[in-house]
């Protein structure tokens, strides 16, 4: 049962790249909520392809269709099932990728679980175009916890050896959080936006592919959400984050650099605010102490691996012959996909948040 | 139900460090497993205080009763539980945390969550004691996974800024593997001891305290193991890994390292061995493609904070006069548990993967 | 999260009953089983309003439309989903609901569960017509139940006072259980079909309705799948069957007549019969002991009330107004649902069987 | 993981009959309740052995040690964890049991699915002696519950064929409430216990057994509570009331006799009373509709086989020698547990309850 999340708010997503269709059902939303399906399509086009040179030529539709659990743009408290049908496909690109698996890809370890049996078009139900259901979903999740007062933003912290200023961890403003729910190429420091899409480029021209880390913040949950143990804040973040393909790693407040400071240093002293609330001054805790949030912003960074699939020549095995071989993979492929992950990143964070609350 | 883990062999933590007892339940074991408890208190023993200059001066007999579902040495397939009872405990010590909440510790966060109900002595619920529950239950996990081909081994990646030997990711001997889980400080090059304990010497000279890495090794999963998405390999060690207090950060394979390569560096070549069977040779990856097992190992690093308890005077607030105070921490306290946690690190895998298989 | 069963195999139902379509989500069926779409559309038709007397005007094509999980007539491991996109809706019929709930039905639950902003058109999320996801899921569970030596099937035990032949609870021939699953208005002995319909026309005529029971039969479960307390056969069924609106009761193998017996009545003595088996010789258990199979056929009955919309006149109240009113319910609605309700609770078995498994 | 049960607050039940001892650890219980423990184990009383002609002679201390989760009375939020040691056993009344398994009884199931480790002694997992925790975790339960105004009680409904009056639907007094609560042989008109005493004496003079029905109401739960199709209180109530051993059978409102009723009888009108609350004047539907409370209390009904365990000879087979064979059951049994099941199927509808809050 691995395409379902969560305990309270329980998504299920379906469906494979060059099937009929994809989809999400969302069991467990309260009932009288507005939902701004235009602000959804706005976020699920920040995940889109296209408009972008760093991203894939296919061309998706994605205009999701809800099926049910909206009436008059209004939650029903039913189960919403959102479906988006699949056109543009060119199944003939990956005619041998059962044959000869791509190296870094799910192929080979999906081939052994489904003994063959699994749609490998498009990498089936591994393709990433299966985030976009949780961009739908995570668009739904983020209008409702904003009338709750929480915000989530994130942005490309860095592609290759390029890095974008980091994001303040004790808070950002209103209006950088905006600015990033804007932007399909999502950057504190806009400057270094030419030298991330160098390394791009740089890439594909290659024809290889070049990974990067998304940086994420949540913010205005109050103190005292989430268990101890393994009910955590943190748990149930990296829990729903590596559900986004190519995530090897995430790493909350100082992460693994905090691994190197000692304990006076890393440690955040508490302090009140004028407004009498508990607050600490830095926040390499990232926002949970115990599992259970602090009332500081929940921060934390996703590791995502280069594309796996470049057209670069490389070895791998030919399954039905039992040799060796080597593969050039043909079709459309980004060289890099952490632009278009930022909202993906977003969304899986407010899948997890919202299952806290 | 934050301390209960697991959807097919499911660990229910319970205990509160300074409270009658702690123990476990496991529930959904297979009948007809022989469980040497002996090698159970073994592996406890490398988690447990003492015997060691980096450790906690508390002692603790830490020998659990089983109270149910062992007879003979042999599980019955009902619910094991084993219970240690709590000795030796010097609340005093801990008499001013309430109204001071200790920085980095779970203390405020879990007094909002709780509303000042919960158990604040010893860190009570939150106390690293309750991990000898998972040290328990991973023994016996891992003699059943022993049984099955499948063998895991932890060791201090690094402490401060001291760093051992990197595991092997595409494999270590049976005879490392072994090594490792028999020592107190695990590490593959033994030449690196005397510069880690001085970073924890340092640190306890200074009343401060150290943080980690703790790299974990699992053996012997066949291909085709675990789940698309939120099911995966990864999202289950890491929701298992983060159960462990003080982890802040989970990498697989590459990790964070893997994002500033390119595709063509980070990718892992398949490769047929001289048995037939596919490998690759290199495990950027860390033994999960898309969420499944490739039948290489599965590697990673989990990031452990330093000790938020330290001796240093920190500042904090008085939350019940609402004002800033200072706060100098009392007591028994490690100055680095990176050693202790490697054994409860490589039970967190094995709970984990137990329930993958 | 009401409209999700399963651990195992996961169904997540959605849909309402005048909203785009309703569905079906199936997560974690095993790849490579051949499902034969043809036999779960005549499943589906057995459940289907139309050619038959005794069930609603209303006529639904009810053509799911696969769009995920199954290649050339295979399950591909990925999560199958099925859609129904809804037509021939009448939604003025409903128009008078939302204020004056229906006695005996859902409206009023709901109204307050879902602060009056569920889709009342059709009792929404809470119409029977959501019980097609069901069959689909049903049949396609039986087809790979069937495979592995598994068949289900039910009939009209009772409608109002007119019973059936009870199956014999030690088994039943292939041949019934296979014409039992080709009916419409499925019955042991046919004989009393006539008296059946005069009790629902009688209904009819009279602007009324009326109940029964159904009882259903799992066989070829071998000894020993099950779990202790919780999870046991009857708890897992239970939970399934009390997923079908309108049932308020089950009882297994001899179920409340059998608190009227001596233990020397009700228990079932044990024989080995000629090929080694171990067998009751009676199965007044039905087929479960501490809630563990014991190889013997799994024998239940659920009690379906009589269908609460019914054209008589009743009181009930007013909401907006706060006061008492009338209410006569006009739109299509059948006198009896028992007849469509069979092929619903073999579905339910089905789910949860398959579960067990 | 048959011994766990629900999802809010989470069950773990361990134990054996004649193991070390028997608990239940509770997860998820809120902070701050006060927790009477001589209550508690008031509680237990009525289910304990001893000081009734009924039940049987092992006498229990069954005092339960609370390992955790409690500070001065008072909840902490952390797992609640209660310990029985096992004292008194007499496991050579058992000794032939595992070659020849008790018609009626789980032996038989329970040595297939464990292979024969399970411990048989005394039923081992499967012991009625396992619903003491049960009871224990019903009693904390309902002192939450009751600060929330919601109470529960419940009455031996039949016993053989001698009924009790029943219970009013539309609600009982907080007398009858109280006193119910309080009474070992709980009855509503107490003049009809000399004839159920002596139906169960008549089955123990013969070494036979008697089963019954036990009736329970749920009063002060808001309409609105619970969800549609599988998380309904239906589902969660029958879930957690066959974790009970014996029961066969559950209706809520009339149950099984309603489905002879026609539409106009069964449904219940809707009116308004003096205070302005929505209620009906009958309760067929047994306070849930759609699986939603409506409001009205809860009722239900719960059939309790006749204990399997008779000394009347009876045949059965050899597991060993694989022929048949006779038993006649020595040990010490209750010709009749339905007195003592009064207070566990409340505490399995304390379970049920406090997870649909």
């Amino acid at each position: 049962m691995g395409s379902v999340f969560g305990n309270k708010i329980k998504l299920s997503v379906f469906g494979e790249s060059h099937g009929n269709g994809i989809g999400v059902v969302i069991d467990g939303l309260p009932a009288g909520e507005a939902i701004d399906l235009d602000e959804v399509y706005r976020q699920m086009q920040r995940r889109a392809p296209g408009g972008d040179k760093t991203s894939t030529p296919r061309k998706e539709a994605d205009i999701p269709e809800v099926l049910s659990g909206l009436l008059n743009g209004t939650t029903t408290g039913a189960p919403l099932c959102a479906v988006i049908k699949n056109t543009n496909t060119r199944s003939a690109d990956y005619s041998n990728l059962l044959a000869a698996p791509r190296p870094g890809h799910s192929d080979y370890a999906a081939f052994v679980r489904y003994g063959g049996f699994n749609d490998i078009r498009g990498g089936g139900h591994f393709s990433g175009r299966l985030t976009a259901n949780l961009v739908f979903a995570g668009a739904v999740f983020r209008q409702i916890l904003e009338r709750r007062g929480v915000s989530i933003a994130a942005h490309i912290y860095s592609i290759g050896h390029v890095k974008d200023e980091a994001l303040d961890p004790t808070g950002i403003s209103p209006e950088l959080c905006s600015r990033l729910n804007s932007e399909k190429f999502a950057l504190v420091d806009r400057s270094c936006e030419d030298a991330m899409r160098g390394e791009v480029e740089n890439a594909r021209i290659n024809g290889d592919s070049v990974g990067g880390v998304v940086e994420c913040i949540v913010q205005g949950l109050p103190a005292g959400i989430g268990e101890p143990m393994f009910g955590g804040v943190e748990n149930v973040i990296a829990a729903a984050v590596f559900g986004v393909p190519a995530v090897k790693g995430i790493e909350f407040g100082s992460g693994f650099a905090g691994t190197e400071l000692l304990g006076s240093q890393n440690n955040d002293e508490f302090y009140y605010d004028d407004s009498g609330n508990v607050l600490t001054r830095t926040n390499n805790h990232g926002g949970a102490l115990g599992g259970i949030t602090s009332g500081m912003p929940i921060i934390f960074r996703a590791a995502i691996k280069p594309t796996p699939s470049i057209s670069k020549e490389q070895r791998t095995v030919d399954l039905q012959n039992r040799c060796g071989t080597t593969l050039s993979i043909k079709g459309r492929h980004d060289p890099c996909i952490v632009p278009r992950a930022v909202s993906v990143i977003e969304s899986a964070a407010a899948a997890a948040v919202i299952n806290l609350m």
